[in-house]
């Protein structure tokens, strides 16, 4: 292997620049060259660099199999904007060069009616199946599933099986698993290949296989097969419908998409973006994603400020107390989200619900007393010295273990909460807790203040 | 399929109580009943509470196969507990149950002493490959490669080659690719074990592999493969040495556990908890992760309570910005987020870092410019109409715009300059962030505030 031919290592500019230089010489060999020297995800990474009609007339140069790949490889703004290029009769023949869950996706992201017609102009037995995979939710099970794997009757014998085998395997995604059903497209268990390359050719199936207990119906969320794939380590898992009837697999390669969509998903609702929002995105389409959140956390901060507003006559005696009440709101903030992103993550995968660990909230009840006995005996201390008041310290002593109470119970009951009602714990948890700590970490530090103001001045 | 043969719906109470009898009976029978009836993940799970004493029964009524099993499903903690029951001869035979790759993991976690001896009484064949792979970090490539795969030399036929296979195909972890070879053991490229099926048998393989553009060196970075894989959506990722020379796979499965605990690992130590942590982590753990976080937020939130201090005579004057100061310095904070959390993002996808995509930074002064203006003019509005002060509008949207610009450059810069210099952004952005944001958010607003403290009277 020539180490000079790491395709993946060409930096963008000489990608751009490359596909420049083909769209100024329409050189359609030139074009094909590229295409086999470096990854489609990398040229279609080039390719968002330029405009509308530069991308059609670099398109337009390659072959149909070489346009499958970039379609593959694209994401949906630009599988939109190529298969515009395209008539019905075209987009059929690049679909020969495609695997059916890619079609699909394909499909999904056209105008219905192109779609229909598109559907209606194939062989029926593929539209058939393109038919089933789009009746399903884009994030369910049967919306990532791939059709194309092999399954046998279990009355084969060897020999038969390994001929059919050779016929189809060139269209299978996965050859590894051999998946064994009754005269009812029912599953019974799985055969692996290896198993059947060194068994007697008269055998059958029904003695070779091995039962799998491991399924998702089409419908479930993809989440559930994902769950299910990583927990039990699965290569495969078989996805059914209501009879048992197998209608597809999903593969573990296709899990690891489904994580780093749903991980990074988690991570920006729970900073408020739009999970939509890439690093460069463009101006408008930021300034979108981020203004309606920003809004609601201006409501909770109102909330927060007329909190303090309540109490603006202490503030006005005890000055120093203005200065000592953002430090309990910050703690209570800080320890709730350690408490919250423990539960988000044991909720991702799925080890973790309301109904069988609510008792966990006592832990955090202790935890807060601890924590909040040391870091407000701390800051209480300090407080204290800096502005000559011993009773400062038992007041953010005090406060803050009510805080951090209130911020461990708040981190842990209200992402278990909102799953219990199927409301998504990544995007809500995060502002409700900022907004119960900062206004109970006011109002009770505050609110402690007043009562004992005699002894503060 | 039967559907009652889910044992993964098994409730944990059940598996409990299943294992108790177990281990009162001390029957062998039926714990290889249990064994045969339930994944090694589930008896794990349930293992978990049980005394050290009751799990030593219980493992040592089983055979050495379901032994290397429950290991291989086992967390460090019980792989340690579990493998101290045996002597280094029992463990040997527990390990030709096992794959290099988990063998390795579990010596790992060993005492060196042990570790040593075991690996002396070990086939040399054997304690090389291990030695090897115990040689690599744990989170390196060489440290998460399977070893179990199939390389051949590019001389053999077609025929040659598939009475090889079926020799060594129980043995690998992957036979639908073929590594093919010089004799130097370099790696040539590839060959899909379905076009060996169906080419002729005098073929020689030199014929038919496919160059494969795709590696990392043993030494790298468990997340560069990562990213290799997902990215341009590979099966399986070939682990090399310096001269090229094959020494080990890495396949997509492999990989989904690694995103799985980067990215819980990221949203984790975002939030100030050590990786470690689990929702169910004894109190006095959970303990010792968190308090060392919250006593760096006590320190960051003492330099933004003392810059209010600063300005103490100021609020005195006005009381009111003692109120609405916590509104410029949360929503920096919370604008500061959205921007760190694409970043982030972006970074465990390696899409971005600070040589190429610096010049964004202006994107997130505009966007701090235009939300701080319409977030601090509404703000400001509301105020001023509250504390009937029209100057208290004018001095929360001038705060809150500049607060924002603070914010969205720093969420923008602190990650990208710690990669940039090799920390975690994970671990620290989120702290030095908030610091950040509330030091700056007071000391504007309170500092503009005093400025023009006369028409605020």
């Amino acid at each position: 292997m020539d180490t000079t031919k790491n395709y993946y290592e060409t930096d963008l500019e000489t990608r751009i620049s490359k596909i420049r230089e083909i769209i100024d010489s329409s050189d359609k060999e030139v074009a094909s060259q590229l295409c086999e020297g470096m990854h489609y995800v990398d040229i279609v990474e080039a390719l968002d660099n330029f405009e509308d009609d530069e991308i059609n007339t670099f398109i337009n140069l390659l072959s149909f199999e070489n346009i499958a790949g970039i379609l593959e490889n694209s994401w949906e703004e630009m599988q939109m904007l190529i298969s515009s290029f395209f008539t019905r009769d075209q987009l059929i023949s690049i679909f020969s060069y495609m695997n059916n869950a890619d079609i699909a996706d394909l499909l999904g992201v056209m105008p219905t009616y192109r779609r229909k017609d598109i559907l209606k102009f194939m062989k029926e037995s593929e539209s058939n199946i393109l038919n089933l995979i789009l009746s399903f939710d884009e994030e369910s099970a049967g919306g990532i599933m791939t059709t194309e794997y092999i399954a046998l009757k279990e009355h084969l014998t060897v020999e038969n099986a390994l001929a059919k085998i050779k016929d189809i395997a060139p269209e299978t995604e996965i050859i590894e698993y051999l998946f064994i059903t009754d005269n009812h497209h029912r599953l019974k268990g799985i055969v692996d290949l290896r198993k059947l390359l060194v068994a007697p050719e008269d055998t059958t199936l029904a003695m070779l296989y091995k039962e799998f207990p491991f399924f998702v119906y089409a419908t479930d969320d993809q989440e559930k097969a994902s769950i299910l794939i990583t927990k039990y380590d699965l290569d495969i898992l078989p996805v059914v419908n209501k009879n048992m009837a197998i209608l597809g697999i999903i593969t573990s390669d296709e899990i690891m998409h489904v994580i780093d969509q749903e991980y990074s998903e988690d991570i920006l609702v729970m900073s408020g973006v739009n999970k939509y929002e890439e690093y460069d995105s463009n101006f408008f389409e930021s300034f979108k994603n981020r203004i309606p959140w920003l809004s609601i956390n201006m409501i909770t901060a109102f909330i927060a400020s007329s909190v303090v507003g309540l109490f603006s006559s202490t503030i006005e005696t005890v000055v120093a107390l203005s200065a000592a009440m953002p430090i309990v709101a910050g703690m209570g903030g800080n320890a709730g989200n350690q408490t919250l992103s423990i539960v988000l993550t044991s909720l991702a995968r799925g080890e973790i619900n309301l109904r069988n660990n609510w008792k966990l909230v006592f832990k955090e009840v202790g935890m807060g007393i601890l924590n909040g006995a040391i870091v407000g005996t701390i800051t209480g201390f300090i407080l204290s010295i800096k502005y000559q008041n011993p009773f400062l310290m038992a007041i953010m002593a005090a406060s803050m273990v009510l805080n951090m109470i209130v911020a461990g119970v708040a981190g842990f009951l209200i992402p278990l909460v909102l799953d219990h009602i199927h409301v998504d714990p990544a995007v809500s948890s995060s502002i409700m807790l900022t907004a119960f700590t900062d206004t109970c970490g006011f109002f009770i530090f505050l609110g402690l203040s007043t009562v004992f103001l005699s002894n503060l001045i």
